[in-house]
């Protein structure tokens, strides 16, 4: 498959109290559109990806919103797969273009969290997982990412000092990214004794482990190959949109330090690609914890099982090493804003691509990779964008 | 464009106090199955509808949930677009299958409404319009189609008498198919001094004109013709799949009274199947207030506008009539689980293009339009299906 990208756009993702729904999907959409150089008339379609605006927001029908702003007609739609509904919208909108009904779509992800109490957003953020076993149970996504931490500390025999270590030069090197993005929500950097002196949210995980709650929005815009052909051509294709799907609850799972969804989906954009692990140049991976990040480094096939973490430590994922990861800032640092967070990893790597990040610029990228997580890893999206 | 229908399924729609949303998702999933003799190895994708899961029954993630239920890993996500998700889910099906990404794409609308009282429910609904300007000012979803009914009596110089006795008609047809369906949430025949008694919601709406608050689920499976011609052909095609979108505030449209979604989808379901209004022989259309279907049918052309309440009241679209609408007894008698409805509409069209509608069959039917909408008419879906 080849869908070309015609432009992105994001929102700054903090707490941004002085915006609302509306102003941040028309931020990030007209932010798309000027980047396309297109105009709404030229949009057969619109996908939101959003989580919580219903209950956050008193809000549904968020393609409406999107729609009405372009001032256009055209078939709009919400999609939702908890924290990975942007890339779960993308994943939508290629197969519109596919299927030949769109040549130009709008993809949007946008959350506005920052509206309730935090306690209320943990307990709403218990949708992503089975209510029934696990919410009602008491469980948080903190505390299920922790038992995942626990099985694989000891599966992979790390004492509490290497593990922390490990889970550490993940948050430190996300949070130092971050520094080098105007659009990331924290902009300060950390060290060792800072991560080791934040609180303990739920043991082994630390504060510096968990992304925020954020507001932002994204937006992308593809159009088939032949239309980028015929009218403006920045060379970066969207070569693979994969997903998969593993049980809701945890317990239901044969294995709980690996994720089923993201090596199938992971597979699969591979070979859609007709590429492997070794050709990526630079990938934005799901780090709402920081074991999530070494979780999908492994996964992905970029590290042996177990090794993630240390790999980490040594550098191998830093701008300068051989596989930069997170130079956003990831969902850590920049900000996880749940349902923009899959096409800000999409808007990061089409920037690298393209050249775009400044500071924060990786060499020399041909191929990037974004890999985002909807619950503890039951669902799973990747896709694989190219510079030609 | 030709997709297949392999099978359908569909709970009885009510308030089901005995029922979680992992129970109506398995009843309609496993019913479809078992209708199109397939396994669930062999499903490719799974679209979940749904508008309030996460709001009434802290669970997102419904496309999981369904997937885990068929013990498979194939991409799954949840699609909203308010009182339309469960269409815009099978637009985004029929995408998934034009796209030549999946091959046998399964469909599920859900909607389990009863968990959470009247008032919330009516709040939470509001989420289908405007927040800020609708919702936020006190706006209700019968006080907004009261304003249209208002505006359509003025219009088309209709007295109060007049009007009641079209929006009576509408009620009053519903309800009687609704007797003849065992999946309704009412089977009980209603005469005009029974509509009459029935107290007035918003002015000129009564009780009798409002759809119900319901749970239930219906479910899909489609494929690309060519697997269902290799496979077992039942020879009923999806023919068109089209939908539209108009301002999500009543306030910015320029019309009411007429709904532009419904004109464009209905114009562009009607080009994609090559065939008119006057061919279709069963039309489940949206009728969540009794003037909803007046308006969808006049918006589709079936009548001249100010017309349909008329012609409905002189029986044209009873089940002997010359085009039989909402014989399921519609979202107004069969019930209205808002996620649900619109899989609802097509599982009943295709059942009665297969003749498998005993007492409320309609002789003969050949082609069949669904349309659903999403708030006042912000969302509008049209499909059409054939029997070859």
């Amino acid at each position: 498959m080849k869908i070309s990208v015609l432009g992105v756009g994001c929102t700054k993702f903090a707490e941004l109290w002085d915006k609302g729904l509306h102003d941040l999907i028309a931020q990030a959409q007209f932010e798309a559109l000027d980047d396309a150089a297109i105009s709404p008339a030229q949009i057969d379609a619109i996908f939101v990806g959003n989580m919580l605006a219903q209950q956050f927001n008193g809000q549904a029908h968020l393609g409406a919103i999107a729609a009405q702003q372009l001032g256009i007609n055209v078939p709009s739609v919400r999609v939702e797969n908890a924290c990975a509904s942007g890339s779960s919208a993308l994943v939508c909108g290629v197969q519109a273009v596919l299927s030949g009904g769109a040549d130009v779509v709008m993809v949007i992800g946008v959350e506005k969290m920052s509206d309730v109490a935090i306690s209320q957003a943990t307990s709403a953020l218990m949708g992503a997982g089975d209510y029934q076993s696990e919410h009602f149970a008491g469980a948080t996504f903190p505390g299920l990412f922790a038992m995942v931490t626990r099985l694989y500390m000891q599966k992979y025999k790390l004492t509490s000092q290497k593990l922390s270590q490990e889970l550490a030069a993940v948050s430190i090197k996300n949070h130092n990214n971050a520094v080098l993005n105007p659009l990331a929500q924290f902009n300060k950097k950390i060290t060792l004794e800072d991560y080791l002196k934040s609180p303990v949210v739920a043991d082994p995980l630390r504060l510096l482990d968990c992304a925020p709650i954020s507001d932002g929005a994204a937006a992308i815009i593809i159009s088939s190959y032949d239309f980028a052909k015929k009218y403006k051509k920045n060379g970066i294709n969207v070569i693979a949109s994969a997903q998969a799907t593993d049980t809701l609850d945890l317990a239901s799972r044969e294995e709980i330090t690996s994720f089923k969804a993201t090596k199938i989906a992971g597979e699969k954009a591979f070979e859609m690609a007709g590429i492997t692990h070794r050709d990526i140049n630079v990938a934005e991976v799901h780090d709402a914890f920081s074991m999530a990040e070494i979780i999908a480094l492994e996964d992905l096939g970029f590290f042996e099982k177990g090794k993630a973490g240390f790999e980490t430590a040594m550098g191998r994922t830093q701008i300068n090493g051989d596989l930069p990861v997170n130079i956003s800032g990831g969902l850590k640092a920049k900000g996880h804003p749940v349902g923009a967070s899959g096409i800000s990893q999409v808007t990061e790597v089409v920037n690298q691509l393209l050249g775009r990040c400044g500071q924060r610029q990786v060499k020399n990228a041909r191929y990037g990779l974004t890999h985002n997580i909807g619950g503890i890893g039951t669902t799973a999206v990747v896709h694989i964008f190219e510079r030609e």
